[in-house]
């Protein structure tokens, strides 16, 4: 019920002509929803999804979908988060899908984050944090990745280690107390075969959730006041 | 000739039972040739090749190869590179194979470059840096690489866009004067999108190399000496 509510809130940002990038998740399913009813009540936009998942449920709700190759820009991305912290930088990438999420969150104009309250943190950790990996020399990468402080252990689903849509794995890393997101997530990038990681620092203009009256609630990054 | 001095002076740092880095290109080839030769002789190591076409070439000289998970560690990795500048700071990646080159020289205890006089500069950047990219939404990484002052093109190889062992892509950029090179790949490393770059900034612990009367010289960085 909350994730519906600010997934929907997150489609009275959207106007018509707009490029949409497209997160995924169970929050922003719902923006998704909302958007495919809008477009049957006449608004024009193109939507870019992050993930096949989405690709298949944007096409389902009637979105037309665009390639890169086709726009100038992303005017909004809306994505869902893993954690949140005061400062609205983020963890992501539970689903699994961070890298196109992030590619997109850092090309679009105005990045919209959608969060129920159980999202909001003091400070980002509790939830591991997902870093995407070449499959080459993956073990010498987890290493260099536990010389950072993190026990770590790589994804498995149905048996086998998970292969993100860009046929790469994801170690999930137990960061418990991410004081320096920003230091983290360079010392991270920094290591060759890791491709990417889930935190997204700076990066979110807005994020909606609730109150603890649940009221829906906007906050505003600084650099976007 | 140049090539084969200075790839053949590298076997001599090996040793009875070390893990060693197999780099890719002309110069290393040398290298693989003369390791070949000391493992008929005796030599008993194992190999860990940073290409597919090194491997091949590894296994055509009789030299051993291991797997990550059979290692503990990479006491020697040899390479080449395609400019090297008096810090010992190097741009590689000239072949296609620079992630994996630069895994195994950041695994590696000791990384020895092996490098001609024409890859000697005073500052790096005549040589087009190679940047490795996701194919998902290049042509966003595209423009943010661009927005650090760099024209570039996508690496075309026999008519198709270039496809690394990882299955990415490789722009060649170019960076006509790099005078921070450690910034300059932080900042490429930053871009979502991008896998890794061509810069090993304080990677190399000796380069072996030829003076202007052809005698072998060989130069420790700093942080080996």
């Amino acid at each position: 019920m909350e994730k519906q509510i600010v997934g929907e809130k997150a489609a009275q940002f959207v106007k018509d002509g707009m490029v949409i990038g497209l997160g995924t998740g169970s929050t922003v399913f719902y923006t998704i929803q909302k958007l495919g009813l809008l477009v049957k009540q006449g608004l024009s936009i193109k939507g870019i999804p992050t993930s096949f998942q989405t690709e298949r449920l944007a096409k389902e709700n009637g979105i037309p979908l665009a390639n890169f190759h086709e726009i100038e820009q992303i005017d909004i991305a809306i994505d869902g988060a893993d954690e949140v912290n005061p400062e609205l930088d983020l963890i992501k990438g539970g689903g699994g899908a961070l890298l196109r999420e992030k590619i997109i969150a850092r090309a679009a104009r105005t990045f919209i984050v959608v969060a129920d309250t159980s999202k909001m943190v003091d400070r980002l950790g509790t939830f591991q944090l997902p870093v995407e990996v070449i499959p080459f020399g993956y073990e010498m990468t987890e290493k260099h990745i536990r010389s950072l402080g993190s026990d770590l252990h790589i994804r498995i689903v149905n048996g086998q280690a998970f292969k993100t849509d860009n046929g790469n794995y994801i170690f999930d890393c137990n960061f418990p107390n991410i004081t320096n997101p920003k230091q983290l997530e360079q010392d991270l990038n920094m290591i060759p075969g890791v491709v990417e990681n889930g935190l997204f620092v700076g990066m979110a203009d807005i994020v909606i959730t609730l109150d603890i009256e649940k009221n829906i609630v906007i906050k505003k990054s600084k650099q976007s006041v």
